[in-house]
């Protein structure tokens, strides 16, 4: 992994909801979007918006199960870009 | 420490010149500005504004010699909010 892709993974986390959303899945193993607007406080269509960010940064899965979206996180790939800095 | 400080931190982590400064400084310890210019290949006045960012987040700390700036790296910092993740 480049050192670009890593800055890439570091701005996803750069944002206090994205970092609630992570925390939020770290702790539920995966979520649906309506269950972490919920939890989040947050409109369906913000979390989809933060979802997409984390999903570009390659450490979120979206997964399809009928018509409802379950979110997943790449804890791998995100500890190998902190990794490089610890 | 809050979601908001760590969301600081990764912002600051998120641009792959500054993640080039931390890596030096975690190599050197310690490295004064003209050095980190000359290893990187940017000016020393980009070496001042990303010092600055990096600064502002808490996990850098640059100290004067005479007329020399001096920076070092809190590591405990940067541990302490990569590991709110791991």
């Amino acid at each position: 992994m480049t050192i670009e892709y890593h800055a890439k993974v570091f701005a996803a986390l750069s944002d206090p909801v994205r970092l609630a959303l992570v925390h939020q899945l770290r702790t539920r193993g995966e979520a649906c979007g309506t269950d972490l607007s919920s939890a989040l406080e947050i409109s369906l269509s913000l979390v989809c918006h933060h979802a997409k960010v984390l999903a570009e940064a390659g450490i979120l899965t979206k997964t399809k199960t009928g018509t409802t979206a379950v979110y997943t996180l790449d804890q791998a790939a995100i500890s190998q870009s902190l990794g490089t800095l610890l």
